[in-house]
C-alpha cells in the first residue's frame, strides 16, 4: 500500500497475527467435521443386518443414502476447504464469499440430512400406528443402533458447521467494512489537515 | 459524541439513512415469514380426512405436530422481532447478538421441521417396502396434498429465515468492527497532528 502510515502498518501486523491464529483455529474446525463425516459415513455404509426376519441394509432407505452422500460431500468439502484455509495468503472478497456461501449450504444440507435420518430412526423405533407403519427395531436392533450412532455423529458435524458458518460470515462481513474503515481513516487525516 | 467532526456527522447521517431503509426491508422480511407461517399452520391444523379406509388427522403424526409448533413459534417470533425491528433506535451490541442468535436458531428449527415433514410426506407417498411401511396417499390423497402444501410453504419460510440470518449476521459483524473503525479514525487524526 503506497503512503501507508506507521499506524496502518501496525494494524496490518496485528491483522496478520490475528489471521494466523484464526487460520489455525479454522483449519482445526474444518478437519474435525471431516473426520466425523468419514466415521458417520463408514458406520452407515457397513450398516446391514440379516436374521430370521429378513435382511436390511442402509441402501434400502433413501434417507440413509442421502445421509451417506451428504457426509461424503461434507468430508470432501471439509478437506478441500481446510487445505485452502491453511495456506497463508490475503483473503480476497471472492474467496470470503465462496467460503461463506458454501459453508452456509453445507450447514443446511448436513442439518437436513441429520433431521430426516432422525425422523426415519424415530419411526423405525416407534412406528406410527395411525398410518400402519410398524416399528422395525425390535427385529433389527443392531441396524438401528448403528444408524442412531451415525445420525448422532452427523449432528455433531452440524454443530461444527454452524460454528464454521459463523466464522465465515464474521470474516466476510468484517471484510465488507474494511473499505469504509480506511475511508474513515483517510477522512480523519484530511480533516486534521484542513 | 463530544467533539465530533463534520465528516463524522455526515457519516452518522448516512448511517441513519442506510439503517432506515434497512429497517424497512428487515421489517418486511420479518412480516413475510409470519404470514407464511400462519398459512402453513392453518393448512396443517385443518388437515384431516375421513373415508372408508378410516380417518387421519395431522396430530396422528408426531412430525406434523412438530411442524405446527415450529410454525407457531416462528410466526410469534417473526411478529415480535418485526415490532422490535420497526422501532427506530440505536442498535446495541446485545440487541444485535440476540437477533443474530435467535434468527440462527429459528432458521435451523424451521429448516429441520420442513426436512422431517418432507421425509414423512415422501414416505406417505412412496412407502418403503424394505421396512414394510406402506404408502398411504392412495387412500388419503387430500390429506397428503394439504400436508405437501404446508411443507412447501414451510420451505419458503426457511428461505426467508436464511436471508434474515444473513442480514442479522451482517448487522452484528459490521457492528463488531465499528469500535475498530473509530479507533482508526482517531488514530488518523493523531498521526496527522504529530
Amino acid at each position: 500500500m503506497a503512503g501507508s502510515t506507521p499506524l496502518q502498518k501496525r494494524e496490518l501486523e496485528d491483522d496478520n497475527e490475528n489471521s494466523s491464529s484464526m487460520r489455525t483455529a479454522e483449519t482445526m474446525l474444518r478437519l474435525l467435521p471431516m473426520g466425523l463425516c468419514v466415521v458417520a459415513l463408514v458406520i452407515m455404509l457397513k450398516n446391514q443386518q440379516t436374521n430370521d426376519y429378513g435382511s436390511i441394509t442402509y441402501s434400502d432407505l433413501g434417507t440413509f443414502r442421502y445421509l451417506v452422500h451428504a457426509n461424503g460431500i461434507c468430508a470432501g468439502y471439509s478437506l478441500l476447504s481446510a487445505i485452502v484455509a491453511v495456506v497463508p495468503r490475503p483473503i480476497t472478497m471472492s474467496r470470503a464469499w465462496t467460503f461463506f456461501l458454501l459453508d452456509q449450504i453445507l450447514t443446511y444440507a448436513i442439518l437436513a440430512a441429520g433431521a430426516v435420518s432422525t425422523e426415519v430412526v424415530y419411526l423405525a423405533y416407534k412406528g406410527d400406528t395411525a398410518v400402519t407403519w410398524s416399528e422395525s427395531c425390535g427385529s433389527f436392533g443392531s441396524f438401528c443402533h448403528k444408524a442412531t450412532a451415525s445420525v448422532s455423529i452427523t449432528f455433531i458435524v452440524s454443530l461444527c458447521y454452524a460454528a464454521l458458518s459463523l466464522l465465515s460470515s464474521y470474516r466476510l462481513f468484517s471484510k465488507f467494512d474494511a473499505p469504509v474503515g480506511s475511508y474513515n481513516n483517510k477522512g480523519g487525516i484530511e480533516i486534521a489537515n484542513y
